[in-house]
């Protein structure tokens, strides 16, 4: 009657081999019922516990999903992760999250951690565009633990995507610029070897040319997602021989910075210069100014990734799902670009 | 030459239990020198790969560290959590993150989660202070797994802690009101059940009487920390018959709320009310009129209970460490308390 007995406890007991026990606990087909039976039964006599993880091992199943995102502190990935939650707790699912701060070394690790702490399923908003990481995730795949990507996607085969119509939002954005009366349009991109960074870029770029402005390469600058960059790409904005009259970030916190910077050189918003951002981020709105944005439906997108999983664990005869889920983003015009009162 | 070679293949192909080759690729001492080399050998030949977590199962060593926090949208938790990986990243340890939404089931549910996903350890911030999740954690602390405490805390035998002054970090906050010539300060509450809580409520308290000023029960009001909840508090208290010269609100989002009604209805911040917040959010920082606010050292506390944690790592001898790690919040003068100018 020990408290912690083993495999190899029940096997001594019935004298037969840890090997049969372990499958007769497992409900492997090659044992015979009558063994099963006696294998559970003397289990229970012995106060046996079965380890829930090394369950887990065996039977593939740990109700574990891993969400990998570049960082939790934006409200964007928290929406998501919150989204991926509500609909993966009604179906009993525990989440897991990790962050990679940007970092590949950091993506590959968290990816091998998932697979060694046994996830049923990989969710993940991808950090950078190198293959380095493809090896991992089809590993993955290999070991049929399925993987979804939302928002920041690749294109691996069997892996589905779950994202928003970046170009489109771009494109709209660009649009209402333009119907403000601006035609000098500066754009603050993010690493366009990201996808959405891209397509984001290209919308911007199509919109100008489909309403005859010329596409200037000196009024794109590269930024980071943060505050700082928004300030220097103002200020190298504000030194150009033709100054813009409105700055169009794809990213809430570039635009942020450029704002701040506008400011301090005493350029009035809407009326000098209209500024846009992408994110939706809620200081976008708590601000006296409210900054225009584009929502990219998080909470709407977190469920989306985890409908997906789900219908690929319930496809059990295996077939290959592979699905591309685009969302619109939704563009909210605030202050920070009303030069024309309705 | 399987490349699935499992320790029944290595056992059949030596002739001995799978005891005792599991025992040998263990290190177990019981099993000879010799038995252990010609098992090694033999699986390495056979291309047996040892499962990395069927590994920690036995070795109680996954690297893996469990962090959780009642959510990760605020830039408290996730400066925290950002303290926490810088620290332990360093030391080989990954990181793992769940979020309770304030939910206590929830919290019990990730404990046992991470138990069963074999972490080294937990750090967390408790949801709420009913003694349900005391047992798990309890058996967190049976299976020899660290638990700290960050930020909310619960006074359990054999959990260190690691917190702010957040009695001294109100206290200094309300005698700064005082200071602007302030005397009818309301105090906007978190739930008092949270030490946390407990705490600012009576550095606030104090500072009051020791400043000869009458404690006023219809001064206080409880809030979740939200921006709605400040909105509807400020509401109350505008309504009062002696109106709050200040108002002092345990969370930034609700001090946020508080001054768009204030705003709305016409009072000038700070020269007919002053406004002071708790957690240095970023968009205190943002906002046109600037929020002061205390911070919370979120970086400096994440590091402290990472720290901790090692140190109950390290300690090999099995002494019960506790620890009591106290750090000192800051007050941020900002604009919306700054009556008079220095």
């Amino acid at each position: 009657m020990s408290p912690k007995a083993t495999i190899y406890d029940i096997a001594k007991e019935l004298n037969i081999s840890a090997a049969t026990v372990s499958r007769a606990l497992n409900n492997n087909p090659k044992i015979s019922k009558s063994t099963c039976d006696l294998v559970m039964a003397t289990a229970t006599k012995m106060n046996y516990k079965q380890n829930k993880l090394a369950q887990a091992l065996k039977s593939g199943k740990s109700h574990n999903i891993g969400v990998i995102v570049p960082r939790i502190n934006t409200n964007f990935f928290a929406s998501v992760i919150r989204g991926i939650e509500e609909e993966l707790y009604s179906h009993k699912y525990n989440v897991i999250i990790c962050q990679t701060h940007e970092d590949e070394k950091r993506e590959i690790e968290n990816i091998n951690m998932l697979l060694n702490a046994q996830v049923d399923g990989i969710l993940m908003s991808v950090s950078n565009m190198t293959s380095e990481n493809d090896r991992v995730i089809e590993k993955a795949l290999e070991k049929r633990v399925p993987v979804v990507f939302f928002d920041r996607k690749k294109n691996i085969e069997g892996v589905s995507t779950v994202t928003i119509n970046d170009f489109g939002a771009a494109y709209t954005t660009t649009k209402h610029i333009i119907e403000q009366g601006c035609s000098k349009i500066a754009y603050l991109t993010g690493d366009r070897s990201l996808e959405i960074y891209e397509n984001r870029f290209n919308g911007y770029k199509q919109a100008l040319i489909d309403n005859g402005i010329e596409f200037k390469d000196e009024y794109v600058i590269k930024i980071k997602s943060s505050v700082e960059d928004g300030h220097s790409a103002a200020k190298k904005l504000l030194k150009l021989k033709v100054k813009p009259d409105a700055i169009f970030s794809a990213s809430d916190f570039a635009a942020l910075g450029a704002i701040k910077e506008l400011k301090e050189q005493g350029y009035k918003i809407p009326e000098d210069v209209c500024v846009v951002g992408f994110g939706n981020e809620p200081f976008t709105e708590f601000m006296e100014l409210s900054i225009s944005s584009v929502d990219q439906c998080s909470v709407a997108m977190g469920k989306a990734a985890a409908q997906v999983f789900l219908e690929q664990v319930k496809n059990k005869d295996g077939a290959k799902i592979e699905k591309k889920v685009v969302l619109n983003g939704e563009l909210l015009i605030r202050n920070s670009s009303s030069k024309i009162k309705s």
